[in-house]
């Protein structure tokens, strides 16, 4: 089976690395691939939240990283990809993801299978993690380390 | 990749045909296995329960039909199968299947992926599929043809 | 527009009288239908039951009492009724009734509509007020008058 | 009873036409009200909003267009009309729209009815339908043929 | 035990003035902080938010009234407070509060204790009332009297 | 603040161990009181059960045992106590316990404070570690030692 983990990555967690390497384990072949929105500006760039993708996890033989714009179920049936792996935290999340699990179904025949957060990262997301480093707050051992430099850098240059 | 899809299938329904027909479309083998629970009686017997399952898939190749008492997490490593996929209807459902994936995955290094129900399937359960069937309503349509059958005979059989 | 507003009612709460006090205002008639589940002993008979909902809603003069056993859109059809209503509280209710309107959907043609419960009782059900009075504590105010009194009657029969 | 059926509609669903249809059936009379906000710019005017609405429900007999700004409330009172009939289709839906319905109780006397969405159209949102078909994805099925074809028609102009 | 109350206030609610009475009849000290968000533009400045808070709790002798930027963690730290007392109103409110008290637990030791809001407020929010009096609904009894004024004057101001 | 930790205990568990040690150095005293219910054999008696809590939290000074029977809020009044503090571990868990929030609100002026679950013990209850070990699973590091120790040896002695 081959699956694409697909999300925004602005920058990849460990609650995101944690469902990858789950996820790797178990199927031939991930891809995990990064939305490109132009519609909006992220902290990092498309090309830099692919390098800490790969930084985070060349340990793992079976995982690319590629990025998508427009339709994810696309993007699956140009790449030959049937399945899409997405981490579940909690209850919004299910409720929204479960539309668009359905929506992907109806208009790629694609399907998508849930899969729940580690406890230990469960209340992980991009955007927390930011908010904390952004004050100041420690997020070691929230990001990869290779995450935490290039998040310090980056707010360091904003300021 | 191999899965199971536990359950108590008492008996199996159209929306447990559907998550095993999607599952075995996307992974190398499919397990069925029914839980067999000693302290309570079932309107059929686990061989009852296992025969409805399989009229039910025979047109899928890549599925068999077992049982199994005591941990699933035991049975899986017994059978070389390290992923269970479960079909998931509603929130409250997500919330107890997150907490036995947990811990799945604490004693038994077993993953678990969640399968988003059909939206037309999403209200359908053995029990009220019985209840109705029970009071006279018509099933048609919410279980395999042999199982309105089997079940009508039954509810006959307990009058 | 007749409704049907079906519960177990044993007994009635000040919460289920607000919701048919508020649903009566709106359309032509209403039916409180109590359902009879031979299987389960309740605190009150259904007699009883019935007789305390129309002491509880004689200040309301489109509203009838019955009561149904079996399959509630047999009674709806058997009496003419489309439209089933039903108070909503939590988000746990609201899945399970979602469940049920949908297979009443299906096997019926019976629409079910949902009244939010007012803030003042979205925390009142019949057992909680059972529980809270079989170990002395005051229910003044969670149910009518006359339905605390009954109560306190049939608790002290058994003791 | 009369009922109002507020919402932005930009454009109308067939989640919105199945919500419409079964309130129509049992009730007098609907009016479906478009939601008039100056501070947010949508992909169709309310006059076209509103055109697409009484293109998709001039199949149903007591079915008006109407469009308000400001509080629902204040319209309902206006027009003579007591009730809000609003579709459900999750659980974050539920806890918004019951936020709503127990302000609109307090401050306009309004009742609130949910009608929950049928199985078949719980995930589709006017939101949902534009951004599959702003990246060239199917959309027919989930509106009516008059709206895809003003939704294509809309997004061709915005190239 | 000393605890923080934190929020946006913009304004104070009579949801918010409740549980801070709540929380304040348990603990040795309350101080009440509001969130300075520069990025965003609020009905009313940080210092008119804190002067209403005052206003509407000068009953309680053992409350405070204090702002913070950044991190509530450093704050607490700073002023030696050890718990965050949070109302919970909704499924929605505990989803993401539980992810900020983990967060707020790793990042800086601190506890958060949630309570739940009473039934007559479970409904209000600060955005929910400022819309309702935008148009002219009325807002007595949503928030205190000293608000309500402070309110409308402010309305009238930007008309 | 003196406040009481309730349950059924039947056994305790790390999830309840970590509550009980955060709330412990938040507040002067910690009452953890077990629920007694005669209609219910547990797997340990009520006075076993106060045994495993003193053995597990005996490194905590603040904290004492005790069991009650009927009203949690009669039992508060008798005791002096006027805060209750719950885990919280879920939304399902949440909703009841709000329920039961506002009941004892109302019957015994009774406060109730939340404390989330540390994500690392989200996932354990009583009932499921019982499961577990009843069927072979480890149970180590859900359960303290010495909770281990008697649960097996009561799961042998019931063989």
């Amino acid at each position: 089976m081959r699956v694409v983990v697909p999300g925004s990555f602005d920058p990849i967690t460990n609650g995101h690395v944690d469902v990858v390497e789950r996820v790797a384990r178990r199927v031939d072949h991930v891809v995990v691939a990064v939305l490109v929105n132009p519609a909006k500006q992220g902290t990092f760039s498309v090309d830099e939240r692919m390098d800490l993708i790969r930084a985070s996890l060349d340990h793992l033989d079976n995982v690319a990283v590629d990025a998508f714009e427009g339709l994810l179920v696309d993007w699956c049936n140009a790449n030959g990809i049937g399945v899409i792996a997405k981490g579940l935290r909690a209850v919004a999340d299910f409720e929204y993801e479960l539309q668009m699990a359905q929506m992907n179904a109806r208009i790629g025949d694609i399907e998508t299978m849930f899969v729940p957060a580690s406890p230990s990262s469960s209340y992980l997301s991009s955007s927390l993690v930011k908010e904390v480093a952004r004050f100041g707050g420690t997020v070691t051992g929230t990001v990869p380390a290779v995450v935490e430099d290039a998040l310090l850098a980056r707010l360091a240059e904003s300021d």
